[in-house]
């Protein structure tokens, strides 16, 4: 028996793209595009004490569920793309568990609402956990495969 | 009713770490400790199709279950410091939903073994999910609050 984890989400996101329609692949969205995106975390009231001194970060992780996704695949043809990459090779809401991962700038912070920008994320999407960006995550130079212009 | 989560591990994590206490506190570490220690992301056989071509990223980020946490605070005072500050401005393991994530660089992979650089998890920690490391999840420059020198 394989030990499970079971994560109950600490809040919602609130956002302009109210269906996963609504939000373009990166590949095809206009130069800019998310930078000027905005939205809010509703974190729920009682973690309130647990956002003390968040908003001297100027960037935070902010971890989900693709809770509209209803599939899992190992493999996927990225958005643009032709080729079958691996999906722990891409960013496919699709995967094994569907966790997901978007780092967001904060603009502000009033009680349990953090106003950001960034956001890539639709309406109500729950979130798992947030994190301070640190300089341990993000390396000085990396390689994006596939990705890559 | 609030709807929850379960996830399953893809694998493990191979580390000489062998328990938390084999850890010490980024703030602590030499300079360069984490980035000579090496390990491996042993992945189950089953989800080796779901690697393919990540080789040609130079960083992964790894999601994992905090599997040792058996305490949630909302508050605590990091290591080496003297004021409490919310646990979503900090990288505890002791969180409302234990996840956990850290930034590892890739050095290379043998069908669903991946050795990695970087790694500052314990031997046997619940891996919950891979991504590649793109430029979106790096901005340029970022603030870090009290974790700045």
């Amino acid at each position: 028996m394989v030990r499970t984890f079971t994560f109950r989400p600490i809040g919602r996101i609130r956002s302009r793209f109210k269906r996963p329609e609504d939000i373009p692949p990166p590949a095809f969205a206009p130069p800019g595009f998310f930078d000027r995106s905005r939205g809010e975390l509703r974190i729920g009231k009682k973690y309130e004490p647990a956002l003390k001194d968040i908003e001297g970060f100027s960037h935070l992780i902010v971890l989900f569920a693709f809770h509209k996704s209803r599939v899992s695949h190992l493999q996927a043809v990225p958005p643009g793309q032709t080729e079958r990459r691996g999906i722990f090779a891409t960013r496919s809401p699709h995967r094994p568990n569907p966790l997901g991962l978007t780092v967001v700038r904060l603009l502000g912070r009033r009680g349990p609402v953090i106003r950001v920008a960034g956001l890539d994320l639709v309406d109500g999407t729950p979130i798992l956990d947030l994190k301070p960006l640190t300089e341990r995550d993000r390396p000085a130079r990396i390689r994006t495969g596939w990705l890559k212009k």
